[in-house]
């Protein structure tokens, strides 16, 4: 895309933790054998407590969110899927390919006459969060109609813990999405989890067969899970790295209507210049196709790119 | 099941290597970031080669084949899935999840009416092989009523490639699986692929969406696909062992029905005591509750694992 541009290649494209949890050494039978019954048991158990779900029975451990979208979409017949957008586009080719007729929408009360409703809370890319009470409210009118409600907390590492509806999946027609891989930093490893009440769990959970994560990803994953403390610290080192951004970005005038800490979110007039600008100068950031005003910002991996970053900034032709 | 029994345990209950390949150090990035399209579409191009696919447009890498059975199953609209038995029972059991009226038959023939058609071939447990000529006119009858026929090529590596329909996709209702983790012992790692005329195999990547495949999968399999070199010295080595483990087998008056060289079928009408005298010696084979004459045998994965067996063997009591 910018063939003569400054490397290395900064990519702030993703909203993905560039500080990421120091993994260890991985044994090698992880490699050699199936991963067994027992140890992804623990890890789902271990996933229970740290998302806060009621137990293992809870927990469909996947290899990536990503593949679970469709299976989470065919958990309803054919019917009519809402997406509140703007948002993370492949929940709307997901929802189509499980034979939903599926739309985004730009207001809560528009998903109540769907069959499939799906929310990404806190979203992405603008942090939107809608509040837990209005979320169970949502799930109580679904459930009349059969329907199925999908929250994706992708990102909800990093907000308010309160937010989340891992606790409250024994209404029965809620799936909880959870991503480990971007909090962690550990994206290519492919672990995420499924949170649904045990009757829902077990129909995904068939859905993927046995042994769906590897053995590297069940064993990283349960330690990692497990370290309150990083969890802690990173929360913190996050927050930091976020506000330092905005005080980037607002220096170079650029408007932030949301984000999360690990993601902001700028709108300005010159945003499509400034894309170009950035590439040119080896910095990638992600622009929106319907949404021409808008970037999102991922957090630089160190104070290189910290620097680059400012001066690239720095330089750049302001709007008009 | 067996609390007892003397430890380390041997398990030969798999038809895994047990003779991984040396897997190389994963560069950390592997971990870190989603694997991009490059590389994956690399692995797919290596994959093709070593398949014997015309191009990588064939291929579908995913998360072990395992995930892709109710996937491949659900290509077609729920109908009649039928598949040569006795075999691997997943099948059974991804056709009757993707909606189909499914059943085990026990000759050919009996898949021409089906709309999904599966086969194992060489089959696990008994090695059976339907000759290629065959298969391709088994796929002409299915095509004429739009059936699909799935060929399970997870053993297929440890014989002649000559029996493969990966070269033969262009009639455009056959999907091969290859499954990577058997052949090269790293089960674990959960990498196989669906390999199919392009139409189908896009239709499959859609369902496993981006990133379906983890770094170190990405890495590691694209290595070991290419090393021609180890896998023609591992193909020897496993028919080696498979050799000598006939000769202990037969040396207990087992019969051998069949197999491959990653494991052994016997069939005996001790086989249940039997089964349960390795049990408590620390030695776990493979039993199967429908035929209770049948066990099978994976390799021993070294010199005291091949010493035990022949002793636990020779100590049995006999059959009446």
């Amino acid at each position: 895309m910018f063939p003569n541009a400054i490397e290395p290649f900064i990519d702030l494209s993703t909203g993905i933790n560039p500080y990421p949890y120091p993994a260890p050494e991985i044994p090698s039978d992880c490699f050699f054998r199936l991963p067994d019954q027992a140890s992804t048991g623990r890890l789902a158990a271990i996933a229970a407590q740290s998302y806060g779900a009621r137990s293992e029975d809870y927990v469909v451990p996947a290899p990536g969110t990503q593949i679970l979208l469709p299976q989470v979409a065919m958990l309803v017949a054919p019917g009519r899927a809402a997406i509140l957008g703007p948002t993370y586009a492949e929940h709307l080719r997901a929802a189509s390919l499980a034979g939903h007729s599926a739309k985004e929408v730009s207001d809560v009360d528009q998903l109540r006459s769907a069959d499939l409703a799906v929310i990404v809370n806190p979203n992405n890319p603008d942090g939107r969060i809608v509040p837990k009470a209005e979320l169970l409210d949502l799930a109580r009118d679904l459930r009349q109609r059969d329907g199925i409600l999908v929250i994706d907390e992708a990102f909800a590492d990093v907000v308010d813990s309160d937010i989340s509806l891992a606790g409250d999946l024994d209404c029965g027609n809620v799936v909880v999405l959870r991503s480990f891989g971007k909090f962690f930093g550990l994206a290519g490893l492919r672990l995420g989890f499924a949170l649904a009440e045990p009757h829902l769990a077990t129909r995904l959970n068939a859905l993927l067969g046995p042994w769906a994560v590897s053995g590297p990803a069940v064993f990283v994953g349960a330690k990692a899970l497990a370290d309150t403390a990083w969890k802690n610290r990173m929360l913190e080192h996050l927050a930091d790295a976020a506000r330092r951004l905005d005080g980037i970005l607002a220096g170079s005038d650029l408007e932030i209507p949301g984000g999360t800490s690990l993601y902001r979110l700028t709108r300005s007039s010159g945003a499509q210049q400034l894309f170009n600008h950035l590439g040119h100068a080896g910095i990638l950031v992600r622009r929106f196709a319907e949404y021409p005003t808008w970037l999102r910002w991922g957090l630089p991996d160190g104070e290189v790119a910290w620097q680059r970053l400012s001066a690239v900034l720095a330089s750049s032709p302001k709007a008009p």
